[in-house]
This record gives structure tokens, sequence and C-alpha cells, in this order.
């Protein structure tokens, strides 16, 4: 999945600011990689950037309109339909993350078909795909993997190679969810695969390589939620990773959506993310921990984060609060 | 998914015997499920049933039309189109394990579109499913798990149900694969689900149940064969399962079709998944161990099995050679 750049980032007419969370994330981590926005109405939310209708956008080279916006049943609402379609018919691209898929609105399934568009439901994946097959293979990678799903995995990755590429270390992020794809462009949505498939995609995501130094690959899911635990063990064991980035989230009261679960201790989830890793990778080694320390003060994670560095020696840090260069300095030896 | 019975197990122009294993296994283990066999050449291998035609087994009652055979490309021939049409004319459901979808043959679309026939590819999985939970639910489960793929999960949890029943205990087959699913009409292909969805099939396969005492779960793949390990998690996370039966084919030299990949030794994967099976059922314990000991002799098998019983602590045994007894008896304590 290739999505064409620079983006139209397309807002629609939602009002929350969270709603826009995707929109948000690309102008964070891809500042070169839009146009300026579209809103359907004065109240949409805005990004503060320049606001363009279809024209503009495409005078000024977009060339994919990408819904930048997050709904809760991922449908894409009528009011959007006009303006997506007559985007298609102007040759944008279209990308969403929405359930719905773009197909599933005729004209534009029509427009693809007539090679007029290019439709991308990153939230789906039906290209054919081999089985992982677990052979070493050349490149240096680092995995995020978490204590649970929603705890910094994506944007551990995306800070990770922001500070080691400020280094002068080429490291490259590799998407595997639908937010990640929309911000780099490109990637498979790990949970959307047939099941048999989960560690053969990673392996598609980050194949062999040699013209750099490391792939960054999104992690998904955590081995203790009971919803999505296959994902990450394919995700382990198809990132055949050198080097494990623990995410977590403090004083989260249970399992996401679960409260009938626990999370896993610090110690716990290391041993069986490492465990898991080593079946194809078995020099695998814990590189640091990445905190969202949103729930205590600053005093505190600072305080915290320099006791578990010594109990599990790796750096530790909250890369929102304090950076994530401790940990792309630790890679430098791998 | 559930497929009409009785069947006529349909075995094409297949030579080779292996070719008919799912028929065979039709034949084993739901001896009341089928009317006959129908054989397009006389060189096609023969399970030694009776001959009939279609007509001929609409008069005894068969409702449908199952493919009992496999082929490498997992392709329905050209060969056999005819007779699935006009089976389906006739109001004959088709079932097959194929690769090929039967709704890829037009004049079968056409003909389930209009309803005169049913088609159930169950390879693959199109229905909605909900994602998984890990909330207890009633009922005992037993999974088989093992320690690579094609070591006796399906065969081990079949054997266990006949010998279940023989001793009066109302125990029942759940198929999580597309032979399991043929021999017990019905079932959800695991591997072919969606990946987020994997752990929420086998809650859909195994929902909460007063009516009868067991939940035979079809075990698939390994928590140690890198290409497939995501599945058989989310298998152990979804059957909450309150037994383990480890299967294990002696003297397999690696994990199938990798090489490069060892077999986990026999501790490590009770371990393994034991520590997996425990997040969704903290009191899971492995019931049993059985074993393919068709590579050494029967003597050599019965000294190994006493032997590894001693060292587990459980039943060990090979359902073949000495029967699976043992590990029936030994779940009446649950």
């Amino acid at each position: 999945m290739s999505i064409a750049q620079p983006y139209l980032l397309f807002l629609g007419d939602v009002t929350l600011p969270l709603a826009a969370k995707t929109a948000r994330g690309i102008t964070l981590w891809r500042p070169d990689s839009y146009v300026g926005q579209l809103r359907l109405t004065d109240e949409t939310v805005s990004l503060g950037l320049q606001d363009l209708d279809l024209q503009q956008a495409l005078d000024l080279g977009a060339k994919t309109l990408v819904i930048g916006t997050a709904n809760a049943g991922g449908v894409i609402p009528e009011t959007w339909r006009n303006t997506l379609i007559e985007a298609a018919k102007m040759g944008f691209e279209i990308a969403s993350g929405m359930h719905t898929r773009l197909g599933d609105i005729p004209e534009l399934a029509e427009l693809a078909e007539t090679e007029v568009t290019r439709l991308h439901d990153v939230r789906h994946y039906d290209a054919p795909l081999a089985v992982g097959n677990g052979k070493p293979r050349q490149g240096k990678r680092i995995l995020t993997v978490g204590t649970d799903c929603s705890v910094g995995k994506m944007f551990t990755a995306l800070a990770l190679e922001k500070a080691m590429q400020s280094k002068g270390v080429d490291a490259r992020f590799k998407a595997t969810g639908q937010t990640g794809i929309l911000i780099d462009g490109s990637g498979i949505s790990i949970d959307a695969v047939v099941a048999d498939f989960i560690s053969g995609a990673v392996e598609a995501i980050s194949p062999s390589f040699d013209d750099h130094e490391w792939d960054i690959i999104e992690g998904q899911g955590s081995l203790f939620n009971p919803s999505y635990a296959g994902v990450s063990l394919g995700l382990l064991h198809g990132a055949q990773a050198d080097a494990l980035v623990l995410c977590h989230e403090l004083n989260r009261p249970h399992i996401q959506h679960l409260p009938h679960c626990s999370l896993p201790s610090i110690s716990d989830s290391i041993e069986a993310n490492l465990s898991a890793a080593r079946l194809t990778n078995p020099n695998a080694k814990l590189a640091g921990i990445s905190l969202n320390t949103s729930a205590i003060s600053e005093k505190e994670a600072q305080a915290l984060c320099a006791n578990w560095q010594e109990k599990h020696q790796v750096p530790v840090t909250d890369p929102v609060r304090f950076g994530i260069q401790s940990i792309a300095d630790a890679l430098s030896s791998y």
C-alpha cells in the first residue's frame, strides 16, 4: 500500500479536536507531506493550516485527499460524499482509515475502476500475501511492544525515528496500523490481514535491506490483551527484532475495554515479549522502556524513570516529557 | 457455518489414496453422516463405500455433496465442474475445503444467489465476528495444542470425543479447521478469519453452555511455528481451556516446511502453552500428552510413554496405537 504525497487533509465536519487525531499525527510527524486542510463548515475543527478547496490544493500539487478524522462507528457520513466524489473526479487519490470502504460508495468504485482515481482503504487489506517463514533477513530492526493497546507504540516508534535521524542514523518507520500508514504513506494494517498471514505480512513490510541502518516497526496490541494477542505474537515473530522497546501507560486500571483483565507487570511483559521474539531472533534484546506518565507529576515521573532504569538496566523515559534520545543512544551499540 | 447431513462424498478423479484424506476422516469419525461415494472414473481412489450417482444419492436422502479430496494447489479442476453444477441444480448443498471458492464458478454462484443451492467454502470465512473479550463463560473446555502443525491435534480431539462419549460423557468436538468442519458439519476455519478476530471466533465456536459437559476444541499450528503462532495464541486465549492436551510427533527433524526452525522441547512447550492459556483461564492444566510414535517400534513407544508419564505427571499415549482412554479418564476429575 503506497499513498501518493503531498496530501490535502480532509477534516469533514467534525467538531471534536480528538476526532482529528490522524490529521494531527500527519502534521506532527510528516510536516512536508501536506499542502493544507479542507474543512466543510466553519465549525469544523482546525489544525491551524491553510484552508484550501479542492482546486487550490490541486494547484499546490496535492495528490491525495486523506480523511484525517475518526468517528465512533467508522462510517463515512453522507455529508462527505459529494466532496470525496468531486475530489476523485479531479484526479485526487483518496485515503481513508474508516471502517466503511471507499469502494462501497458506487461513484468512487466506478472512478477507481476506470482509473480516474485510486482508493486506499488502509483499515482493510486484500492483496495477496505469503505465509511467514521466519528466515533470518538482512538489516537491523526495532519493534515497539506494549503492556496493552493504546500505550504509545506508534508514537514511540515515530519519536525514535526522529531522534535517530537527528543523530544522522538512517532509521525508517514501518507502519502496521491505519494511522501509521496514513502518516507514512505506506504499510499494512496488520490486524486486517487473514490470520494465517500475520507474520508473513510483517516480513513483507520490513523485508531484507542493506540500504539503510534500521527499520522501526510499529507494534500492535499486547501479548496480554486477550482480544488481540495473536496479532502481537505474529508481529513479534515476523519482525525478527534485534531490539524491543516496551511501551506502557502508568496507572491504567485494567486492560483497555476489559475491566476483568489486569495489566501485566513490567518484568512479566519484558520476559514474555523477549521469549516470543527469540523464536525468530535469538539475539533479541530490550533496548528501553517508553512510558506515558501523564497520570503523575513531572517530578514523580523523573524519579520513577530513574528507579525503573536502575531496576531493568535499560533507558526508561517518557518521550513526550523527556524525549527519547536516551533510547536512541542505547541503540548505537547494536 | 452449518452443513446439512447426510453427505454424498465426492472423490472426483483423484488416484492417490492420500488425496482422499478428508473423505476418509468423515467415514472414520462420523459413520452416520454419509450415504456413499461418487467417483468420476474407475481409476478414482475408493473408500470402499457404495458408489452412487447424484440421483441415487438424492433418493437415499443425501443433502450435501462434500468434496472429500485435497490437491496441491487447492484448485477445483475443470473435470469436476459439470458434476458440481449438476448437483447444485438438483438441490444439493456443496461443501469444499479447496482454496478456490465454489462461488468463483459462475453457474454455482448464480444457483446460490437464487437459493437453489447453498455453498460452503470451509477454508474461507466472511461472516461478521466480534472481537474476543476473554470473559469467563460457562462450560468445561479442552483444547489440543501442539509442538508444530500436523502433529495430530484434530485426530486427538476427535479420538478424545469418542473415548469420552464411550464412557457416557457428553463431550462435543468443535472444529477450527477445514477438515474438522467437513467432518463435524460446523465450525470456523480459524486461520481464515481477519487477524483481529482470532480469539473472538473461538469464543463464537464454543460459547457459554450448560447442556453438555465438555467442548473439545481442535487446536491449530503451534506457539513455536513462526508462520502460524499468532493463530495458536488467539486460539489459546479464545478457548479459555480448563485442560490442554499437548500433541507431538516423535523424531520430526524440524518445524514443518522450515528446516531452519527446531522443535521445542516438551517441557518448554507445556510451559509456554499453559502460561498463555492462563491469561484467560488461570486454572488451565495439562491433561495429557498425545504422541504420534510411528517413527519408532511399538515396544519403544510403550517405554517412552511410560517414561514421559513419569516425567510430566500426566497420561502419555499414542491414540492410534494405545487409544486415548487414559487421558479421557484423567479428565473425569475436572
